[in-house]
């Protein structure tokens, strides 16, 4: 089967010829592409930048992003059959350390990150996976309308799930960065709150899009967006404010737009926060991380998405035209999200 | 009356003769001092160091941790009379604002912060506070036995109070710093939770103490002490990371030691943070800000510290000895807490 | 100045001309009223049905759900000024006691319920009332068009509220009664969460409403409706059922839909719930209680009034016309609900 | 090998000769029984009070509290390996469905219950179970000492567990009943609270024990228990009543000794309640259910019994002595927990 391989860093990834896999496990499953996110992530692995965190072994094929259809199933799997439409959680987990045992799937100490950390992903025709990474859909649902809810849309949505018992109506919560993830989490927040939501973002037709998914009011990220915002906010900052962005200034201003007793919620990277202790407890204000969601959360997001509450601004490539597809996203020239469909 | 006063910055304060507070609204209460807590914060006040942050006109009375009993009341108040001994929180709220309303005393928009923002504070016979600041106490309870609990006290059960959902049997919670603030928390914790404490100081007596009053095991921070942590941690990282020092290393000493999904409580100050932002959400670690406790939190430490589960050493002086134990503290030869007997 | 005055149970309140109340204590406020809402517990306080828990001395002013505009001040009132246009909490508390320091106004251990516990209440030209009762309102606002948020929406939305964390997406809440308050309710889910919105009424037209409000699915109640919303609930039952009946066995029916795990809200009165501990513990379900709300409470659901997501139905009578408000109340001519307008 | 099998209702179960289980999917394990624990749920299986909840098909081996080690493991087990010292879970379940992908392992929906509902159970000398209910315990744990913790204790510990929020400092807990459950659960209580436990039972001698095991103040249940708790708790009744009795008057006890806006834990069965929903709705009080905890709350259970801060009384029978064993538990005799030892 054709599959796009990274074999050198700094070196476009390749479409090659591999062997499909083959379940050999009882909880394997072995998924049909339908639809494979391109990341901006993606464009950090080609450049190395994931190589100390995962110490992947190149080559490997990339795509971290998956929907697709069963065409497989290990002796053990019950939860879905050859033929089921599937959306894939991004790590297979192990479900017996205490933290799957908790349902913390993104702590599992035995997980994989097929894509990322030398795993074969999903940029190809077919994808080995396990039975607990499989959401199984209604049959109507395309892969290709859906796969960039595997991570981009459950990273937004679990961020803003977590914040929802701060966001009473009568508050505000500020998203920095309309972007790929910034859209998903507005609809979120639009979904799952009756809060003020205010969008920053440095580009005026994200924040238009912003507008129409959901935000109450936009502020053009123009130097002076910091006092925008507690303008806005009587002077006292945001109850919660959500980072996509994370670099360039933004953690700064993500930080200095926060309320006393609020809190920052990191979703973005590549700043770095620096912060006075005496700041952080004189006004009681919080960081937050945050990383990608449960299993349980894609789930409840694709119940969202099937009531059409979330939805995703998406442009196809087939499978062959992968560079082209990384070459766009690099470029700028997406607007929502690449999909790749073999 | 005698009242400890502040005149000049980076001069010593004075025991000057004053006229005594009387009530004048309807929720005044005047209490007569019995015990007034001398703290690191007023050798910071005295250093000037708190004035951009609360532009004090001095001269003022300081002391802002105080009990004592009830010498007369205003014509609305209800709950408690002449005669009452008594705690006050440290900081009297308005009852009227949005977080007033939630219990939340130390987000009131409108609150006063008696020996610290230039109203009169407890470092003398007599003090003018509000009802919604007094805690009635048993009358067996000697006011300088307890005014420490007033403010170090409060500051650090709040600290431990919010993060018992989060320490349940299994976990390890470590306590940077057992001095004045910190073997509070170390009791608390002990009280409240059966997480496993860890205690890092660099004073060897210090963590004695700290056994005593319910660590489970202690590090001394001798350069090595974060390795030590994570040794005994599993290589993980505790669960919550409460920093008492927050300052010199100890904030980036508290955040190595946290664990993937934990939480670093700062409650000291002094230093600054530095964190990568990649660093926040690969790992989905929380910096928490922690201030002093709502008046109700206060009212449970005194139900701690009457069984017995809370104890302080403290070290007493008359008033007119305001400035030696100052000099006391600030040398490092005060064992537990300061007291002034009026 | 003209009020409803109930003399004895079992006969109509009369139009009284009676003194016009002013200010005593320093916290007093004196509304003049725009809107009193008629509630079902009018009818119930006329019968005698909350003699016992209340203890009412007679005569006094009906009325527990009023808005109007400030027209005198106790001398240590800060929140509000003659003129401004308020809301009011049905239950002034005392500000002091530990429930009300937690903002837990309902179990206040020394509040009051004007129009129910024989002080007297908003049926009249003005009304006495206390600071803490008072939520300043846009000066827009038309009191009558919001008084009935006062009582039956501040106790729709307390319950809604409090189960919001129950009711992520995918989860199924049920209904029972789309009345006054379930109307109400409907609006509070569908503005709060994107829970699956089931309502159950006898009656076609209120779930027409219910529809319009925001209602996903109907059931008319028609003997098989606990088996229609099982089915509904793939066989499992709701996650969250909010009785806003609770007599004539609807208080068995929603016990009857809740799923196992789930939480059965009571939130009307009048019936008996038999229920036995085995089938408690065996299936880990939970019964509910529910009480007004509390001050903040009553301030977020204005702002969701604000932002137009909960509305009213009324009917406006003036207030010589009260006696025939609860005639049509009680004979079911009232759609929506009934405010005098003084 | 030998097992304790059931036959048939109102008869005793026999000791018969039967093979050895074997590993035959993935997940299986094979232990080798240490421990047994003689449950009152065994009698009850016997009356055939569990047939139709559980429709066992008739003969199979009881025995639902068990510790031991493990005798073989199946291919795809990696958290057990053959030798360890391991408690189980009483539920093996599934791991796939979203209960479980939650943490919810009581709310499984193809979880099984052996020795309960067919499947045979630990009242033997092997047997099968499932690598999701084993917990790995330290190798110098004797399976005999924990086992009852495997359901009793379990069980006790996640009703605490639940209520640790509602249970700070100043609050009260009464206990009903300090027999197998709940002597248990006042450990628990002293171990992750500082409430004040109130343990009511008629027996003075279970008493006493409750006190040497943290009790703070007991209560005889003499028919005025109720206004006695009333009375200890400031006429308000307590925050958190437990009741492992639940039964024989025992439910209306507990639901009249909670105080407003606190909550009733139900724990043990065969009673039934009453309660008219204006008694729920306008003190605002819970009732909440509680089944069996999870698998890591058996791990932090587990965590308690090694630092000693939970134990168990334990009389000891050989396996041929499983009849005696039962018949004592009938007829009072067994102080503490009756286990067989194979």
């Amino acid at each position: 089967m054709k599959a796009v391989r990274l074999h050198a860093y700094h070196q476009q990834p390749t479409i090659d010829e591999v062997a499909e896999p083959a379940v050999t496990g009882p909880m394997d499953v072995v998924v049909r592409v339908g639809g494979a996110g391109v990341c901006r992530t993606d464009l950090h692995i080609i450049l190395g930048q994931w190589d100390e965190a995962m110490s992947p072994t190149l080559p490997y094929t990339i795509g971290h992003e998956n929907a697709g259809w069963v065409h497989e199933v290990g002796s053990a799997v019950t939860n879905v059959a050859v033929g089921d439409t599937v959306i894939l959680h991004p790590t297979p987990t192990c479900g017996l350390c205490r933290a799957c045992r908790a349902g913390q799937d993104m702590h599992c100490v035995a997980s994989t990150f097929p894509g990322l950390d030398g795993t074969d992903g999903g940029m190809a025709e077919y994808l080995l996976t396990s039975a607990r990474a499989c959401i199984k859909l209604d049959p109507s649902t395309q892969p290709k309308d859906v796969a960039a809810l595997a991570d981009a849309g459950i990273t937004a949505y679990h961020a803003v799930r977590k914040a929802v018992p701060l966001l009473h109506p009568g508050t505000t919560a500020v998203v920095i960065g309309a972007g790929g993830l910034g859209h998903i989490g507005v609809q979120c927040l639009a979904a799952l709150t009756a809060t003020n939501i205010v969008v920053v973002d440095r580009n005026p037709d994200a924040l238009k899009l912003a507008e129409a998914l959901g935000a109450n009011q936009t502020v053009v990220a123009d130097g002076r967006h910091v006092d925008t915002v507690t303008e806005l906010t009587d002077g006292a900052g945001a109850d919660v404010v959500f980072d996509f962005v994370a670099e360039e200034g933004a953690e700064s201003d993500g930080w200095a737009m926060t309320r006393p007793g609020g809190s920052y919620y990191v979703i973005g990277y590549g700043g770095e926060l620096h912060v006075p202790t005496l700041d952080v407890i004189s006004t009681e204000r919080n960081v937050v991380g945050n990383i990608v969601g449960t299993y349980n959360e894609l789930a409840e997001l694709m119940v969202l998405a099937q009531a059409g509450k979330v939805t995703l601004h998406t442009k196809t490539y087939p499978l062959d035209a992968a560079q082209e597809a990384l070459h766009d996203l690099d470029a700028g020239e997406v607007r929502g999200r690449a999909i790749l469909v073999p």
